[in-house]
């Protein structure tokens, strides 16, 4: 896992992935303390990210592998973003998910072509088990939603675009905040930092209650959440960092972050009022962490991502009402 | 009125005003069928397109009329747009707003540091009037909305950044609708078109009860509405196309779409849902029209643009629900 893979999946993927903005408002500056950039990653293709990682590993493989086509586990985001890809590679895609997932991402992911299967999140069979079967009965190539490298790579890709816009908006040294569930998009953005941006660093922000990255970098060991299930985060509720993932945030990120629920609501209001963007809760904690944890943060300007936008109507209402109180 | 002003305004709001990107979903293809692209000025600076008028208007005044300060009339997005662009050029900015804005838009205006003078929309005195006494009694310079020629070439870059990116897009031919009040980025978008790329026409698209332009279109002479008020699209509820904005309209525009209140809150629902952008009613005509009135529009692909995001998050509620549907 290195920036050669990153800046071989960023020649796959353009002219397919969207160079999302950096974007900004005084108000958001004002709250924070410091100047804010944002990086929109809900403006990407499928909503999130997570079309990034999709592609670059799809694209990555050998043609007659590829034609039988690929599997995916995926509370949402990274469904969708294997079923884009799939599709535009002209390959069948199936994919496992919770059947507590948002009911707009299961929609999304069943209207881009994919095979959706539901399981239980609390139940006894774990979505590796399932996954490993379906992948043996029907000879399908998993595509593991971060511990994967060329799944990195494409994540990855986003952050050598940080790297370029925080230099063309003359940020030189700042924090760079990523949503962080398995870390597949922290780590990528880290070791694009790395290369191309060494003044940024970056640091994962994961919600209260699941913030196994956060314990993981403190303790130098993997450690797991507790549960899986109950938090609104549901796009970064994983059970533990990777086991290609953690090596590369422990060598390279800042200190976790954790933040509420309800901070990540208002994060959510904050986008909706100030940037005109629908962020999902847990595409919105880095904001969150940017807006209110800004004691913990160095620096006159601080850059995080929103990570995705696919959050049913009735969340993102109880969300955006904040911002008018 | 000419393209070398909105190229030099081009210049001026360079640094200044956003480049927005050009997006697209597939899932907005298929309801409209046909390729759907969608340029996002919610994600301009003060979450509208105003901003570019606004700014190249103010940087266009000579330096000692500039420093004595600015004074617009806005139902609320010229008033946001005018005010940054005089906080940044260091003067002050009085706006005179309808009492019955969006409180959101008189909030933001005063927070940028404008001070705000309510009226009365459906009383005596006219917004023109009003704007004329505090111009003469404060020395200010009057910022019109859109019957101002630079305010015309500001909203115009919007038009050069669509011709170089439908280019991109591999888009030759397309109607390019745009929402519309008083003609201001229609005709200026118009103008940019004429002369980067002849083969992209652009179209006022208004709300029922409230076309003016598209009436006048077809009349051949500026028409005005009955009523200025009652309508949920408030940012293009303005009372006739203007004296300078008309006649650029009549020669290089194609016919007026017209679009029910309804059927914006479905497009903002659509935007939500498919693109991850806020969009205000009065800036979702155009993509409503791209959606619901398919068989008023020619050839493979449709560009529209989403001229402004600043809406109440009530309003937004009552819109994102229906994509949900």
């Amino acid at each position: 896992m290195n920036i050669t893979m990153i800046e071989a999946a960023a020649q796959r993927l353009s002219g397919h992935a969207r160079r999302t903005p950096l974007l900004s408002s005084p108000f958001l500056d004002e709250i924070a303390g410091r100047r804010v950039l944002v990086k929109p990653e809900c403006l990407q293709h499928t909503g999130s990210f997570k079309y990034r990682g999709g592609y670059a590993a799809i694209s990555a493989l050998a043609p007659d592998v590829r034609a039988r086509g690929v599997l995916a586990y995926s509370s949402g985001n990274h469904a969708q973003g294997v079923a884009l890809a799939a599709r535009q590679h002209g390959i069948p895609a199936v994919i496992i998910m919770p059947e507590d997932a948002p009911a707009l991402k299961i929609a999304n992911t069943r209207a881009l072509g994919a095979e959706v299967v539901l399981y239980d999140r609390a139940g006894a069979q774990t979505r590796e088990a399932l996954g490993g079967e379906l992948t043996q009965t029907r000879d399908l190539t998993l595509i593991r939603p971060y511990d994967e490298p060329q799944v990195i790579a494409g994540q990855g890709t986003c952050g050598l675009e940080i790297a370029s816009q925080a230099r063309d908006a003359g940020v030189e040294t700042a924090d760079v905040l990523v949503c962080c569930g398995g870390g597949g998009l922290t780590s990528g953005i880290a070791l694009a930092l790395e290369a191309h941006a060494p003044c940024l660093r970056a640091r994962p922000v994961e919600p209260e209650g699941f913030d196994d990255t956060a314990r993981s970098l403190v303790a130098g060991q993997i450690l797991r959440n507790d549960r899986l299930s109950g938090g609104l985060c549901d796009a970064i509720l994983t059970p533990a960092p990777g086991d290609l993932t953690f090596p590369i945030m422990q060598r390279l990120c800042g200190p976790g972050l954790v933040v509420t629920d309800t901070q990540a609501l208002d994060a959510m209001a904050q986008a909706f009022l100030r940037l005109k963007l629908v962020a999902e809760p847990g595409g919105a904690v880095a904001l969150a962490a940017a807006l209110y944890h800004a004691d913990q943060i160095d620096g006159d300007a601080v850059i995080c991502v929103i990570s995705g936008g696919n959050v049913d109507a009735d969340v993102f209402a109880r969300a955006s009402r904040l911002g008018n109180a």
